[in-house]
């Protein structure tokens, strides 16, 4: 590797309850993370102030048009070429984008993680590996349920409704077919200790070469290289 | 990691077709002859002396019980604790195991590769990483037609015929349910330089680690330390 270090933006995409979140902080956790930017996919719901709350309550939240693309490719940009980006936060109880943002300064390696991170091409041609968490339909049906009765106080037939009127429809339509653009298929997600560690080889190193290229770049090439000896 | 170092053992299984074996050649290149010993499944087809030729030649080769899976695993086993083997030739134009073997070393990796490597729960439990390597069943038949009327003087009809009446239907009984039982799987095997830099990085992690534990064990340790130098 010649030149500034540039960060290793990995895309993680997967249907509802396949484990990508899991994967996502697994990789964080052993990184470290003062070495990672981590963007959710459903940090990045489009704003609609002017829609009223029942509309926005029945807005289709598992197609690719509830997505603001554009800003999630614009900080994905911006992170690859050093710079700090104001990640936005969703109001998931008002279903919308929230006043308030979240500073996140660029890191060594980006992971963006959500259902539909390898629909659109632009943000594809952005990614330097994309990964396809994959789980049986019928186990992600039920650690949907599990969480969304457990963590959001949801009754299983809402959740029932939902997964049928638009969550299972539109992962057939977008979610499943997005996965032949993978470079990799990581089954049964979170509890792969296999494949987690795999993944784990491959960032290490980028935080080694990227120690190894010794540019002073803000900070991080150095804890990186730290990171890396740690690590290996 | 402590004690003495002992070898990564990868399974690559996948149809016919898939890419595994191109797959298999890249690890194998990259980490560096010397320092991979690549058990091909096929090399593993039970001898079958007493059978009549005609009846050899009808031989169903696409099912677990044409291959000598004790063998295979003794193996392995072998390798892990060290120890050469003589690993068998097949003779594919008589239909049967040849007299001569072939000397294989110890090595720091070892790759089992073929269609059924994940069937056979045994040896399972001695594979370290379990990849499934996949391809569109389409572009599988078409890759193994391409191969066997070049270089294997075939005729389309008789590769058709072979496909339909066991290649196939063996394909949908035994390797694809074995898929379930992968680590990681790998679309598009062979022309997937992401997913080989990503096994890249894990096998050459190992030569480090190998390295590290600095232990003489009948040279392959230290060999693994400059090739993890220069591969990192």
């Amino acid at each position: 590797m010649t030149g500034a270090p540039t960060p290793l933006v990995i895309g993680l995409a997967g249907g509802t309850g396949s484990g990508k979140s899991t994967v996502a902080d697994a990789l964080v956790r052993t990184a470290g993370p003062e070495h990672v930017a981590l963007l959710p996919q459903d940090a990045y719901y489009r704003a609609q102030p002017h829609v009223p709350f029942e509309a926005r309550a029945r807005t289709n939240y598992d197609e690719p048009g509830a997505f603001d693309h554009a800003l999630l490719l614009a900080h994905v940009e911006a992170l690859i070429r050093g710079e700090a980006i104001e990640r936005p936060v969703y109001d998931f109880a008002r279903h919308d984008r929230s006043q308030r943002t979240l500073r996140l300064l660029s890191a060594a390696i980006v992971i963006v993680e959500g259902i539909l991170v390898l629909h659109d091409p632009a943000l594809r041609a952005r990614l330097a590996l994309k990964v396809f968490v994959d789980a049986p339909a019928d186990e992600r049906f039920i650690r949907r349920l599990e969480r969304d009765v457990r963590e959001r106080g949801r009754t299983t037939e809402s959740v029932i409704e939902q997964y049928r009127l638009t969550v299972k429809p539109m992962h057939d339509l977008f979610v499943e077919p997005s996965k032949q653009h993978a470079d990799l298929i990581v089954p049964e997600g979170g509890a792969n200790r296999v494949a987690l560690d795999v993944l784990r080889a491959f960032t290490t190193r980028h935080l080694a070469r990227i120690a190894r290229v010794g540019v002073a770049d803000g900070g991080w090439a150095s804890a990186a290289a730290r990171a890396a000896e740690a690590l290996g």
